[in-house]
């Protein structure tokens, strides 16, 4: 009496692998549990797709994870040389296109037009890719609501953790202020420089050399990924800001001297994301936090975001990305519509 | 276009007249929003009931407020003169029944007859009265199932925090151990022992002047409440344990002496909730935490729980009571059941 759900992992970088590892690992439990039964009937990557309409075992998930970065078109019998979402809708109907390329800031693309390809065949999408959300929030959520599909996204903010549908689920709330720890990339260079004296240069090497920081840090390390969550965030809340309107301070401006200055004042340099709801005003700035202060105990690759309202204040602490988290959250969010859409 | 949905409040102490305020409050900006009238055509206190099957408005909600304790009887001429849940289920419909009765650990009552009369009628049903769920969860939750109505409830675990929706929310999740400071009459004593180096009976004093601690604290001081709270939190991940099971170190053998001989060693003392779900043990545990640790931080009436599983950790911090913020936590409940199913 299982219900069968058909999903399309769209992207088949980290996080959709560790999404294809965890399915692997818990569809049989899950379906015990839920009377759920998760079928992946395609995985398409930047070069090509394998699909397989009536969804692929646990055996084979385990083998298109063992296939080299953008190696996808290889898995034989079911490759497709290069991307056609035509092809892969039309084979496979899924019911949920899970969107897992990389996010760009600029066009958006190819997440954007994914989801609106997605919406428009009738299927439900789960995104972790913040990019589409980020420029075009009205217009997705408006069009997946005028199609009758949802889109769910809580991998974006705080990766590991429920916190966007935590933040929905206040709805009595005034909600006046969100801030916090919300990159894990750039807490982690403020940590290490605090902990070991050395400077930035130092630390985004060590950072790069533990897999935290990309090759290219910039999204990180300039505020960018941070600002992207507070847009998404101003979106949820109804109260939208653009990327734009974000005042972003990079901590790769960040000395030595200023860590030690900031010690020696009883305090630690911390990037804050800070939306101020009622005056629209939103912010990544590197801040001296009081030791005392919660904030600063949340270090290395931990977030942390603390929610105020007319009525209360609570705090969500939790580990900001890590792929097996992420997919965690991902595979949360396909739960969540199959058991209340589907 | 407004959808109106009715609702009686059954029980009208602090927190009952804490939610009519709110109501009072924020109906209009709710119907704005989320095009959703919340009536209440009901209320009833341990003498007797005020019915309106249209609804009170906003003036009368206040006026309402302004009874004495057990003084609803008194509100002409809405005023009925002993509680008989047929006459106010017969004279006007409520749709949600919310349960603000004292909880009670042995019987469970009135909580539990009212829960069972409620669904019985076909009404959902929203509590923050603990004791039904505590000692009747499975029936109570099956005999809901069977009717077709949903049970919400939480205000009962960190009264002003969704941490009860975000934990139904990991479905995707493993739990291992749900551990954390969860009653916050315990923790403000425990607190004013270390900030002003008083004994327990000074501490209490303290708390129960302002309104933290009850004339009998017994259930807060002695572990009832937060082995209630692991109880719930035990049927919500469907590892049930039964309140006997639980081992409850009471704070009042906590002498000023033990709060020093921790501060010496770099230590506080938390009165600690912990769930290991494997081991299928739970206790209430006054232990020494180390200053630098999380739940170190979490003090006077705060609550903080951490929640580990397979793949994360998160931790969850708010405020643990407060009749304004379980409000809000009762009303998010309402509107979760107005939007969702009604």
């Amino acid at each position: 009496m299982d219900r069968k759900v058909k999903i399309a992992l769209i992207g088949f970088g980290s996080v959709g692998r560790a999404l294809a590892r965890v399915i692997a690992l818990k569809r049989k439990i899950i379906s015990s549990k839920y009377g759920i039964l998760i079928d992946v009937v395609g995985v398409a990557d930047s070069k090509g797709m394998a699909l397989k309409a009536e969804g692929f075992d646990e055996y084979e998930l385990l083998k298109l994870c063992e296939l080299p970065r953008s190696g996808v078109n290889l898995f034989k019998p079911y490759a497709y040389q290069g991307v056609d979402l035509d092809v892969l809708y039309d084979n496979t109907q899924p019911e949920i296109h899970i969107e897992l390329t990389p996010s760009e800031y600029i066009s958006g693309e190819p997440g954007v037009s994914n989801i609106v390809y997605a919406i428009d065949r009738g299927a439900h999408v789960v995104t972790a890719n913040k990019a589409p959300l980020v420029l075009r929030y009205r217009e997705i959520v408006s069009r997946a609501l005028s199609k009758g599909v949802k889109i769910k996204f809580r991998a974006t903010v705080l990766g590991g953790t429920p916190f966007i549908e935590t933040l929905m689920n206040m709805r009595s709330h005034d909600i006046e202020k969100v801030e916090g720890i919300v990159n894990a990339t750039s807490n982690f260079i403020l940590t290490e420089m605090h902990e070991r004296l050395i400077d930035f240069n130092d630390a985004l090497k060590r950072a790069q050399a533990l897999g935290v920081a990309e090759a290219n840090p910039a999204l990180d390390i300039d505020g960018i990924d941070a600002a992207a969550k507070l847009v998404i965030i101003s979106n949820v809340l109804e109260k939208p800001i653009t990327i734009e309107e974000i005042y972003k301070e990079s901590i790769s401006g960040i000395t030595l001297k200023d860590v030690i200055d900031a010690v020696r004042q009883g305090c630690v340099l911390k990037s804050i994301a800070s939306f101020d709801i009622r005056g629209r005003k939103a912010s990544i700035r590197v801040v001296r936090i009081p030791k005392s202060d919660l904030f600063a105990q949340i270090n290395g690759i931990m977030n942390g975001v603390r929610i105020r309202s007319d009525a209360t204040e609570v705090v969500f602490i939790g580990k900001g990305g890590g792929s097996m988290e992420t997919a965690h959250s991902v595979l949360d969010d396909i739960l969540s519509i199959a058991m209340e859409y589907l």
